[in-house]
C-alpha cells in the first residue's frame, strides 16, 4: 500500500469548502472524484483540516492511501489534467505509512487580506476585503501582539464542530507563535497568523474584531479583555471568507 | 454642457467586450444604465476604443456630455457605488468640450500576460495565458524588435470592422513606438506594446504568432516575413483574450 501526500492550492469561490458534501461542489469531493477516476473505486483523500466555503488556498496537505503502483508524479500530472484549474495539485509525494495529514501536523499559517483604499481594483475583488476607511495600523499591530502566545481562544471560536486535529484535549487553548502585518503592495495589507490549531472560523473571527480596533470602533483595551472574557459575544463580526487562504501547514 | 472623462478599469471575464449590445452584459452597457439612472435619460458614453469579450482594462478612457450640474466626484462615487464590483470608475475629471476620448487620443498600450509554467496557481487563472513548453525568450525579444518601428500590419488585423479611431486614412499602417518583454515574477512574462492605434485583435495576432516563435514551431524569420507579406493567412493563431488588459491610452 502506498500512502500519498497531495499539496494542494485551490480558488475558494467557486465551492462550498473542503469537506465532501452531496450534490455542491467541494475541493475533497472534486479530487476524491478524479481519484475514483483513476483507481476505478472510492478513495478516501484525507484533507490536514477543512476550510470554509470561499476560503482560498496555497498550501493545503492532504493524503490518501491506495493499493495501485501508480508513482506520485502520475497522479500529479493526471490529477491536474482532470481537474478544473481552479484546483491544482502543486505537489505529489510518497510518504512512510504512518504519515497523517491531520494527525501529524504541528501547525498551520493563514494569511487573511485586506485592500485598505478607496477604489479596489476589478481582478483584486475576490482575493481581498476591501476596507474604504482608512485603518489604523499601530492598533492592528498592537493587537495581533495581544493574540502571540498560549490563550484560550474561547472568544473568538464560532460555536460547531470543532477542528480536533492537532489539539485534541486542549480545549479552545491554542498556542498563535506569529501573528503580523505585512504591507506588500500600496494600499494591500495581508495579516499572517501561524499557529499550533486554529478554532473554528478563528481566524476569521480574530481579523473581524482587530478590524474593528483598526477602524477605531473598539479599543486595544477591549480587544485585550475580550480575549480573557472567553466570551464570543465580547468579539467582533466573521471577516468575509474570502479574504482567507490557508497558507502552509508545518509537519 | 459638461464634457466628462472617466478612466475605467474593468475584469473583462464577465463581458461580453466593451461595445453596448441588446441583451448582454457589456462595460459600455453596464455604465449608460447607470448615467442613465442619473439623469433620468439616455446618456451616449464614448469609448476610446472597444476591447473584446473576455480583455481586462486597467486604463479604458471614455467621455459623456451631460447638462446636468454634477461634478466629476459625485459621478465618480455614484458610478462606483451602482456598478459591480468587476468595473471601476478610477478617475472622473471634467474636459474641455473639445476633447473626445477616441479622436483625441494618441496611443495605447497594452499588455499581455504569459505564464511560463508547469502548474498555474488558481488565481492566476483569469489574468494569463498558460504555456507549459518552456518558451524561448531571446527569440521572443527579438520579434518584438521587428515590430517596433511604422509597418503595414495587415498580417495581423483580423477582418471586420476596423478601429478607425486614432489612424483614419492610414489604411493598416501603424507606428508601434514600443515592443518589450518584462518578467516580473518568476515564470510570469508580460508583452507590453505601445502604439499610435492597432486594427482588429492585432495585439492577441502578434502575441499568437510571436508564441509560435517561442515554441520553435516558427523561425524569426519566417515572422519577419510574415509582416512583410502583409497576408494574414500567413500569421498564426490569435492568443486568448483573458491574457491582454488595456494598460493605458495617451492623449
Amino acid at each position: 500500500m502506498r500512502n500519498i501526500r497531495l499539496l494542494i492550492a485551490y480558488d475558494g469561490a467557486g465551492f462550498h469548502g473542503w469537506q465532501i458534501q452531496p450534490d455542491k461542489p467541494t475541493i475533497q469531493g472534486e479530487i476524491e472524484k478524479r481519484l475514483a477516476a483513476i483507481h476505478n473505486g472510492h478513495i478516501t483523500l484525507h484533507g490536514a483540516g477543512r476550510t470554509d466555503a470561499g476560503v482560498h488556498s496555497r498550501g493545503m496537505v492532504a493524503h490518501f492511501n491506495a493499493h495501485k503502483l501508480i508513482g506520485p508524479s502520475v497522479y500529479l500530472n493526471s490529477l491536474n489534467s482532470m481537474l478544473p484549474a481552479s484546483i491544482r495539485i502543486l505537489e505529489a509525494t510518497e510518504e512512510s505509512l504512518s504519515f497523517h495529514s491531520r494527525f501529524s501536523a504541528k501547525g498551520k499559517t493563514y494569511s487573511y487580506s485586506i485592500f485598505n483604499g478607496t477604489i479596489q481594483m476589478p481582478h483584486e475583488r475576490y482575493y481581498s476585503h476591501h476596507i474604504r476607511t482608512p485603518l489604523d495600523f499601530d492598533s492592528i499591530n498592537e493587537c495581533l501582539s495581544i493574540i502571540q502566545g498560549t490563550h484560550d481562544f474561547a472568544c473568538f471560536e464560532t460555536s460547531g464542530s470543532r477542528d480536533l486535529s492537532l489539539t485534541n484535549g486542549k480545549g479552545s487553548i491554542r498556542t498563535i507563535s506569529e501573528a503580523i502585518l505585512v504591507n506588500p503592495n500600496p494600499f494591500f495589507y495581508e495579516i499572517s497568523i501561524t499557529g499550533d490549531g486554529f478554532l473554528r472560523h478563528m481566524v476569521r473571527n480574530i481579523v473581524g474584531t482587530i478590524l474593528e480596533v483598526g477602524l477605531n470602533r473598539r479599543t486595544i483595551e477591549n480587544f485585550r479583555e475580550t480575549l480573557l472574557s472567553k466570551k464570543r459575544t465580547k468579539a467582533g463580526t466573521t471577516a468575509p471568507a474570502h479574504g482567507l487562504t490557508l497558507i502552509k501547514i508545518f509537519y
